[in-house]
């Protein structure tokens, strides 16, 4: 059987076991107060060109969220994001759980629109009623989109101008960023990123590593208290040089964006194959997570063999399904899938 | 001036000023535990035809619908409602603050749809990702709704099928009941209500009271220790007996519907005024919520003699507004305000 | 029967309800944002000597409790109170569900010390583990106390200067505050207070009024959007008009603590009574509660006519007792309890 | 420097190492649905003797006793616990954040007496205020507890009868579970575990894992939708094999207790080299962590090579100190330790 139903199908890359494995003697003091913790802080300061952000290390993905939202909004606020945001739809409820609304805007292949998010800031400060409304506290995006597309660097500036004229901070969800920062074609690098954004995520666990997430946030002051907010969300990790040892392998010799280029690569070489046998796409993506329209006797023959996502019908007789590859997938894996169609 | 802008713009009804004023020397038990509160319960058992329903009586609407839904669903719950229901946009996220996300559907002129309600809970059924998302726990209509739209009994009976198919129970927010029940037309009785809905309340705020809401719950141990909930949301009057004297006197003689019917009354001659004069409605509302559609010179007119609501605008030059009546609208204030156009 | 059970089991000070009455064919608008409110908050800063201080009204205590202290922390910050505040006993886990721990200290007969409360917050700043633990926000204070004793002007000074010198707010339940102005012997006034907390509550519920509590914020900006956090909260009442005439009423003539001082002055005839008789005192209070140690017999003969409250066992035949006065207590009352013992 | 401050400041086993690097190359599905989590919950219901119970692991103490807890619990009900409970005390309110309150009881060494919980929870009936109280809804213990004393299984059972009276469950925090099982002298087996908790947990991190906690609910249903109430906690690890692969690997030739022997060996050395010394222990501990009474001088020569913890001061010259052994320690370690005194 093939897989391509996720991209955190596979442990970690090689070279994270062999750092765990040569460092498993040592001894460490916990919670991501040792030397490889700061050593990897470091090193992703290195890469975002901001010398003075703060990074802290987390789990996952709707952890991390959850705990950056509810570490900076006050009771009375909720997060923008686009209705297809994971943290609109996949998480459960956590950031409700929390005790804050997301307030959903219309998604465009994933992405919110800075005009549409400046009329719907202006919309609330307009709105006699608003002291009866959630007050919009923060604005979440996530790069690459759940539908796997980028924003360009200059729709994040727009995006973040927006959120400063309002005075609220610019939060990106980076659980694929390195797929991203990979992609053919963007403008948007990690730097770029931390020019824009006031708070975001680079995403270990789908990206090479076992597990974890690096928030940086690149104003500084921006969470009171951080440390204690991971803890009392359940998301301070014990043996917090696990998550430094993992993440300054990851940012050392550019091993994060080279193992996400081969991800991609291999996404390409899906794309093109069913855009060679006529295949149509419901929206194009550069990054690790592609989606083709095929008919159901294909998606019957492909599922025989293959594991891949459903992700809507388009008509009776059509369906667009999604394949993410990853840092792991073979290249033969990938041969063997467009050899079924 | 005239003031049409809501429907809580005055105090009590004479009779329930008459009764607190004739209770005031005695001396009472607190936190609804009196024989006042003992004798409304009863009274509105009696009027919704269910001798086994508990009755709670709080202070304001969204308090109540905090408390009602905070204490019905588990932390992996949302409450699913339209998109244009108090709890989704005009409670400042009192819904979210207490952990919940609310869920939302389409709404048709402030309502909901039974075969949309069964889409959407059949969907979140069928997606296979659904225990990554929030489980609809209940669901919420409004009765009359914001636009001042009623429901019909099958339309409830349907609705209420839906969900109990599903599992969740219906709740009803009626905040202005009253106006609803003492409509033309409407085929909604207290006891189709209590017949179709498994929690639902009696608004008094805005038909009579000073403040106050009655929480029927039809289906008893729905709520688990709804008294000790009330409390810690800060729901519960030490004075209880003040909210049970009030009801006590709605529901003795009908006094709440007939005191509604007034204010319906009033409203319809609002509606017909402009619909003589040629003014169009955004939609039709048999209550005592009226919406028209008027140029941008009425609408300075009207505004140098009357409050009212902004609605939306409906093109350049025109605009939708609201006139609410209420118990203690007075005949010659709506014949001033036709006057005006 | 006689009621000495609570001091909230009577209506309104008839002048309140006269008011209410006076006012009734009058149009309001909603919230607190109309002109009696404006009147009432303007009599409450003078009173108070603070023309600056921001004043809103709240319908209960464990409601205003709960919207003051959850609209002021932070997530990760806790309440400092008494092991016996009402905030740690009383209010069915109502700041817990607000996501707040309540971090107790002894009691002196209901009172913190602040040599206590200042060990605390240095133990807190000592301990190396202080990351991992819920930072003390806020301190609470009840005055009078649950046990109906007083801080003196000099205490509350000290429990302000550790406060501030923390970086923290103190807050002070004034649910009985009246009682406590009006005391024999206290050297605390209203400014007193004023000028030692940043931010506490004047009760209305317990001191004359039907319901309702003034919050009074003495350092302006201490709680953002308090408005949205009382709607959110559903301590937002509709016709906010009714706390404004009550406190408008109960700021004129000195009223508050005029009425008040009847209270303390028949529950100091109870006091003297009992100990006339030989009766001994648990804990010595100035104020309108009154506690009495009585053997079992004269217990069973006192609540035969008399209701009264349960405080402690305080040995095997003898039992301390609580009996409450308030504003409407009638003399005959006393002089009829009395006669029992 | 010799490390004594914690049991988690080195990696995993060698064995998981190894399991980890086997499995590497091999694809799962995520969220703890693989096969390998199957097998090691299949080693895990048999080494508890209970075929039926559910198993599920998350990521850390914190997040699982906030994850149980807060999944358990109804928002009226707060739980149980030892004034020195870790969720009392050193979880940064992690369960006042999920809105519950912890009612707490003295502790004897760390430990909750089965009568004082049954007077506890006598009082809470009784008091005729409870509906204005916090129910108590759970009893939480930890064993070892947090000063490394043990229940015997006696115990267990008269607090879980406890509980069973009142109809509440019994939950166990196993973080050092490991360390209890291997004790010399304790009768408390896995079995008895099983058999006297509604549900618990056994300590990965702290003994031989990398990170990992697997709850183990005996009484399956007494939590609804854990699947969605982890996710919503931010507790659903994405590649939830890696819990499976440590636990399958922990209870495979009983490594878990095997491991956890030695640490409890190597800690009775320290234990019999300070008495033998003459030192004091402020209490008695069979387990890994072992407490000292030293005084200043012979503290300040410790420190100068080994970390340890500072536990109290217990006179104007003395200090009573904590050390931790753990399945990695190395007897040599405790030689160099013990020439130190």
């Amino acid at each position: 059987m093939l897989h391509f139903d996720s991209d955190y199908m596979e442990g970690a890359h090689p070279r994270i076991l062999e750092a765990l494995a040569a460092d498993n003697g040592n001894q460490h003091v916990g919670y991501g107060l040792d030397e490889v913790c700061d050593e990897a802080r470091g090193l992703i300061r290195d890469a975002c060109g901001r010398p003075d952000a703060e990074v802290w290390f987390l789990e996952g993905g709707t952890q991390t969220n959850r705990t950056v939202i509810a570490a900076t909004l006050r009771p009375y606020e909720g997060v923008v994001a686009a209705e297809s945001g994971h943290v609109s739809v996949h998480e459960a409820g956590a950031i409700e759980d929390s005790g804050h609304k997301v307030l959903t805007l219309p998604q465009h292949q994933g992405k919110i629109d800075a005009d549409e998010l400046a009329g719907f800031l202006e919309a609330y400060q307009a709105d006699e009623n608003h002291d009866h409304m959630v007050r919009p506290g923060m604005v979440y995006i996530s790069h690459p989109t759940e539908f796997g597309t980028l924003y360009t660097a200059d729709e994040l500036r727009r995006i973040g101008d927006v959120c400063h004229g309002f005075g609220i901070p610019l939060y990106l969800d980076g659980a694929r960023l390195g797929y991203g920062l990979a992609a053919d074609g963007t403008d948007v690098t990690l730097r770029t990123v931390a020019e824009t954004c006031d708070v975001f995520y680079i995403g270990g666990t789908k990206v090479g590593a076992l597990f974890g997430e690096a928030v940086v946030i690149t104003r500084p002051g921006l969470i009171p208290a951080f440390f204690t907010q991971m803890k009392l969300n359940g998301a301070l990790l014990a043996k917090g040089w696990l998550l430094g040892l993992q993440f300054r392998t990851l940012f050392t010799d550019d091993l994060y964006v080279r193992i996400a280029r081969h991800a991609d690569e291999q996404a390409m070489r899906i794309r093109e194959g069913f855009l060679a046998k006529g295949y149509d796409l419901p929206f194009d993506s550069p990054t690790n997570q592609q989606f083709m329209i095929v008919d159901d006797d294909t998606l019957a023959r492909l599922r025989e063999h293959a594991t891949l996502s459903f992700w809507e019908k388009t008509d009776a007789d059509h369906t667009a399904i999604r394949f993410a590859t990853s840092w792991a997938t073979k290249p033969e894996d990938v041969d063997a899938l467009l050899a079924l169609i």
